[in-house]
């Protein structure tokens, strides 16, 4: 009799025949009693597909037309889902980010939500149907304007954790193409193994981190609403793994993942005179274009100029070297580097608070392996290297093996 | 300086290239000084796709959420053109069916456009801007939900003209992937030749008739409106065939084209205990499933028992059947049958009205050729006749010989 929140990603909608998987799984929950709302990401690939057409029209495409045509995505699985279920008398009815009632902020293809009107789908969940809601979607409204705008890369995931929350759900199911978190990708080290309970800020971290099981706005979602999140398999009915409030029993292990993204780049800009408020200018332009900077590094150079450098999503690359191009002539910026072939590896786990020697154990690692490390960053449960693009894997391996992630069953925490 | 509503098919929006060629064409226009409305339908091929994919789920999707799942092709191919039009820095929005203001009643994938609000649209177009219209598509408000709708097949074609009428523009440009209105299908009659100037009156019959250039209903409005529509080719600069008010040199030619339909279908319905009011009961059911009836034959047979024969659209064609049989028991049917392999040819024009003996001319061609006739209809501009489906070719052939098609030049109408 619970009200459960199903979110399934794009492998699990990648055709009919897993649509009808995920129809014959919601029909289990509502045959149990439950009030079910299930959140849907497109087709796999149909995302990329669309970005690709728009990137070959233009490098910079209008963000606006760009949410306009993302969104179709998931307009077409949330249909097809809703006519599966009603084809097999299960009442359901889809729901586009507008009737759903997400409204978000105006920074279109990565927008945040900003309030949830809960109206509409509490009334369909009170006529008894389903209701199947387009992830990855919401409206912003400007200038008595309405216009449709999408949540950044896997928001689908934040779409269902916000749901759960404005509904007070009993818990937020991510159904994936794994069965659940790992302690690092099992495609990089074989010896990966299901991790069955794990911290919110764990989670964060990982997925932060490019361990792309959840996307971390979700996490942080379900952390600030105490929303329990279950992430398993789409394909199976075993359980997958728990994300909740962290607690005693995890502090035993001190790291409990290896998370790396191969999909970051580098900026460095040389040369800048040295006087203060460089960085506000520059990161201040850079948000100003919704680029997300993850590390950053400045120092001051010979001369009394100084340097910065900093990573950025490396779809994000071209338009952070266009913002800093725009920024040259005025901050007399001496060169501008970009570097698209990094890579970041992470150790991550809610131990390290307690236990020192974490972080030098891994830059020894790294140097056994003959690894350069070209930036650090680290936060409470986590420390970060930057590193070559071609030397992931080997980092991931060192590191899973050196941290004892191969041996104990994890299973018991 | 003309307001001109430009309106691409499907085969026009096919892909990126072609989409680039949409985009050249836009920015000359707008580099002559006009103001520019584009209505663009999906590309080609996708809306088939995606009511394959409804239809492999269920035989009778419910057509709420067919119509979301049909209105994301438009989404794609409108924020697709806007991205390249600003590519090359000529301002341009895109539009859904709601943005447009367009309102329909509640017929679900056949709606019928109520009212158009063109603040927004006219807001656009004050800006300077090109305004891109997500065809085929708008929005239904019921018991204060709001839920897009579809406007049923070529439904982009009613959109353009219906924002013609609406905008008061000077020209409605209908660009396909033939080069204007044809004699009859090129395809099956090499000798077709295309017409320079044809009524309204003309082409809704052709249109009505399968000469699938135009939706009938586009045409039904133009003429409403007085909308000069220009239909030609999008692979082409030249002139196709304008669609206007019928006028006296029309009178000339007795018939101008030959048309077919072959994807209707029969259903024909035995021994009904004769009685008023069997064809409004019959017709009421079926208008209610919201299938369009085409021909109707009834007649009484032996015993008092009626007969009743009427064609729908292939794709109709289980519904149809099913509100029959729901009657069966009610109307004391005795048989019902279905024949999903006829045609209909037909012979349209103006002239008719004014000359004799062409029905007549009509039906010894088809006896000549052997041909059976099935079933015959009227009406001013036309004559039709239901035959066997494979039969199609050889009674247009005929029938465009006959009636001297092939033979004067028609330009200079």
């Amino acid at each position: 009799m619970a009200l459960i929140v199903q979110k399934y990603g794009g492998t699990s909608v990648a055709d009919l025949d897993r649509i009808r998987a995920v129809r014959d799984r919601v029909v289990r929950y509502v045959g149990d009693g439950h009030r079910v709302v299930v959140v849907l990401s497109a087709m796999s690939g149909e995302t990329d597909r669309l970005l690709h057409m728009a990137n070959s029209l233009t490098e910079l495409p209008s963000p606006r037309e760009v949410d306009l045509l993302l969104s179709s995505g998931e307009r077409i699985t949330v249909a097809l889902l809703a006519i599966a279920l009603g084809a097999v008398d299960c009442p359901a009815q889809a729901l586009t980010g507008r009737q759903a009632g997400i409204y978000t902020d105006t920074a279109h293809t990565k927008a945040r939500i900003a309030r949830i009107d809960t109206a509409r789908l509490e009334a369909v969940l009170g006529q008894g149907k389903v209701a199947v809601v387009a992830g990855f979607q919401g409206i912003v409204e400007e200038d008595g304007d309405s216009r449709v705008s999408t949540l950044g890369r896997g928001g689908s995931d934040t779409t269902a954790v916000a749901l759960a929350a404005a509904l007070k759900a009993d818990v937020c199911e991510i159904y994936t193409d794994v069965d659940g978190v790992y302690t690092t990708d099992p495609r990089v080290e074989p010896k990966a193994r299901k991790i069955a309970r794990i911290s919110y800020d764990e989670t964060m971290e990982l997925a932060n981190m490019g361990a792309k099981v959840l996307q971390v706005r979700s996490v942080e979602l379900a952390k600030k609403y105490g929303v329990p999140v279950h992430v398993r398999s789409s394909f199976s009915q075993e359980e997958g793994t728990w994300v909740v409030e962290g607690d005693k029993s995890m502090e035993e292990v001190v790291v409990s993942g290896i998370a790396y993204n191969r999909k970051e780049a580098k900026v460095t800009v040389r040369g800048i005179p040295d006087r203060p408020g460089i960085a506000a200018q520059i990161f201040g332009a850079i948000a100003s274009a919704n680029i997300m900077v993850d590390v950053i590094v400045q120092n001051v150079g010979a001369g009394g100029h100084a340097n910065l450098t900093f990573t950025v999503e490396e779809a994000d690359l071209a338009r952070a070297r266009q913002v800093m191009e725009g920024l040259r002539k005025e901050m007399q910026i001496a060169t501008i580097e970009v570097n698209p072939d990094i890579a970041k590896v992470s150790i991550i786990g809610l131990g390290m608070q307690t236990h020192t020697g974490i972080a030098s154990r891994m830059f020894e690692t790294l140097y056994r392996e003959g690894i350069n490390i070209l930036m650090i960053s680290t936060s409470e449960i986590r420390v970060s290297c930057v590193i070559d693009r071609d030397q992931t894997e080997k980092a991931v391996r060192a590191l899973h093996a050196v941290f004892g992630l191969e041996e104990p069953p994890i299973e018991g925490r």
